[in-house]
């Protein structure tokens, strides 16, 4: 069994933590096990070490979430989407993957996932046991239902053939997608279930759609051709079409935490970061700044404070703020690196154009940010913490607390922490990154080699 | 007749926007003549100009109140308290200094107010009539009362003698103290007024009185001995001994603005700053910030985001802010000086208890910062725009925009501004500032002289 988590979303809905490179499963807000806020992500991750299915499995997530996907969990088996096209071609991409440098075969059977849900253990307990829904069934595809507790019409409803459940499984009649109230009360008198989007066939089956619509069937070449696929959804590409298709059926917690709301239910304080509450009832505040939150006779509510807004909203509004926050998407304010983190502390726009942007770097030990130079932009970086090495154009040079270095426009440059450093970093130029150059993968070992071959300063 | 207008307060009512270095008075979130914010003291100024009165006034304040005072109303006659004590010592101060240097005669009248009250143009018609009803009346001090619109136990109240208002003024008879709402309603219906803490007396007055116990009539030797003065309101060590005491009574707006609910309601806009209110009724936001802000479903609230914190309360909670955000008093993270702003981007306490502060500092045209140096600081200066000159020990040096300039400690060093500048400043070390030496008041021209004396730089 191949178990591929699908990593998308970009999460308006959970402005202004969520952003373009940190979205819903990101945010270390639900309670831990230790007590410790950690993201849906993290929970998920540990909840498939216990279920025993960790080692099975893929994450499939754009490049701008991989290194807070390896800042979270580790380096993980990773497959890359070339762009953001929905769950269709994603998981179409994953199994030509599978195929290929996985080296799984045809029979193999494949659970895809979303890995932004919140539930309870038992889900991947029912996880494990959808191979063998499939194999007794023998149908195309199965998936898991989950047991409806109010009759909403925000979820897709799967109907069942009637009368089957003993076995664990059932027939699956037809679907219906957000359906009015009145109509899911019936749906769920009748024994229909939600669809969270978990879907279980074989890996041939998938492989042998592809081949018949005429997409590719190859890794490389599904990679090259992956901005043809439609931007539909598995449900409307595949599951929908399909001939022979069984659920399982799950009792325990499945909840989206796609709003303020319904996230604040998962959190263990209702205070978390620097400040107090005072007369407060049923309110969440989450403060991520360096300064403290106040908050005074408030009634459900929900306080963000996070470094690319602030929100205060009444917990039953939350969920329309996807339509209030597109006029303020801007610069993500905070990032996690797979090296460190970056947090912005200013940025100005001067009269002239020229962007100057302060940011706070800490880069974690032995890690070093990435070999790169910029066209129009100038650094200037004062080391406030720590003791690392720079490599500037030709050289290697040591650098600890109170040492500036000044990175001028077309310089190559990189930084290396021997222990946790810190910096201050003041940019100065144009913030074109399309310009820019990028050596993503080098080692500190490759980057100190290119830095001997005798690369010259251009200023 | 002479005008003194007392600048005190700390303002924690007014967290986060108010602060040690910003008063009440200081905050500029008042409707202004043209539709442009305005501070109390901003308002009050434009309103003693339109009376008349600002050629005979002298602001007495704290040094540490100086710098905003210049930024906002320019260099006004300044009264330096040497410490906060009260009202009876900063009085003391300023009849001392009148008939000292500002030469004024014992038979001079004196009137005294606060700075920090929202009043209407008619309270500065009644302030000038003052001293023809001193005059008239031959009382030893005249007051302001005003007229009160509820039988509120939050002010002091001025009993007066009956029947006697045709003159425009009344005998007092009587003073008491925040009475409970029934005594108060008595009071009103025998005529009694507010206590606004305006005084108008003869200088010589209070002269004669210091002289009685033995206080300091010379300036010089009232600032030396400044401290030894009882921290006691003037109305306790002067208007509840005196003998004969008339009142004026004042019939327009006086407010407090004491309060985040009772400023709010001289506020132009009900959102002030980055962001956007959606669905929300009586709200007010107001946002210093760089990043935005979302308000959504909120009722009678105020919503303030500001560099030293963030404060979400409802409306009639806010009076209960001072005993809050004790807590959360620490540096001031913006503050306007006579030179030009400073906003304090971050702020980390190192483990081996050292201090980084990153900074941004915009400095006007012609103006320049503090002659200074720091025994255990260092500071590296990112100009990001602007051009100006650098004192850094014996030299004078150009700078312009990407110019990096270090500071060592024990560096003298100050900067210019030729045209508007900006630069980022990353300090390490100790923050303690009693052993720095700055000499504050040198001209840039003085300044250059002591680099031409060759002081030397000592690293």
């Amino acid at each position: 069994m191949k178990l591929v988590l699908l990593s998308g979303g970009s999460g308006k809905r959970l402005w202004p933590m969520s952003n373009e490179s940190r979205s819903k499963q990101f945010l270390r807000v639900i309670a831990g096990a230790d007590g410790r806020p950690v993201s849906m992500l993290q929970r998920m991750w540990q909840q498939l070490d216990a279920a025993g299915l960790q080692q099975d499995a893929y994450v499939c997530a754009s490049k701008a979430q991989w290194e807070i996907i390896s800042a979270q969990i580790g380096e993980v088996p990773f497959i890359e989407e070339p762009a953001r096209r929905d769950t269709f071609p994603a998981i179409a991409l994953a199994c030509t993957y599978l195929a290929g440098p996985a080296g799984a075969r045809p029979d193999d059977v494949v659970v895809v996932m979303p890995v932004d849900h919140f539930v309870d253990d038992a889900y991947f307990h029912a996880i494990r046991r959808l191979p063998d829904v499939l194999e007794a069934s023998g149908a195309e595809l199965a998936l898991l239902g989950v047991a409806p507790t109010e009759p909403t019409s925000k979820f897709g409803y799967i109907r069942v053939r009637p009368g089957e459940s003993a076995r664990g499984w059932q027939w699956v009649d037809a679907f219906e997608e957000k359906p009015p109230a009145a109509r899911a009360a019936e749906l769920i008198r009748d024994g229909a279930l939600w669809n969270c989007g978990v879907f279980c066939f074989r890996l041939g089956y998938l492989l042998g759609i592809l081949a018949a619509r005429g997409a590719p069937t190859q890794y490389a070449q599904m990679r090259e051709e992956f901005h043809t696929l439609p931007k539909k959804s598995f449900d409307y590409e595949v599951v929908e079409k399909a001939e022979s298709i069984v659920v399982s059926r799950y009792e325990g917690a499945w909840q989206d935490l796609g709003t303020w709301n319904a996230l604040s239910e998962q959190m263990e304080h209702h205070f978390a970061g620097l400040g107090q509450a005072v007369a407060c009832e049923n309110t969440h505040v989450v403060n991520e700044l360096g300064i403290p939150v106040v908050a005074m006779g408030l009634r459900d509510a929900v306080v963000v404070a996070a470094p690319d807004g602030i929100l205060v909203t009444d917990k039953a509004m939350s969920s329309a703020l996807k339509d209030v926050v597109g006029a303020f998407e801007g610069r993500p304010m905070y990032e996690e690196r797979r090296w460190g983190t970056v947090r912005v502390l200013d940025v100005q726009k001067l009269p002239d154009g020229t962007e100057v942007v302060v940011r706070a770097v800490e880069i974690l030990p032995g890690q070093n940010i990435s070999y790169q130079k910029h066209l129009q932009r100038s650094e200037v970086w004062t080391i406030t913490e720590g003791e690392g090495e720079v490599a500037l154009d030709d050289r290697i040079l040591p650098v600890g607390p109170g040492d500036v270095v000044r990175v001028y426009a077309e310089q190559w440059h990189a930084i290396r922490a021997r222990t946790r450093l810190q910096l201050i970093e003041v940019q100065r130029g144009s913030a074109l990154v399309e310009e820019d150059i990028v050596r993503r993968y080098l080692t500190w070992d490759e980057i100190k080699q290119h830095c001997g071959a005798g690369l010259r300063p251009h200023r």
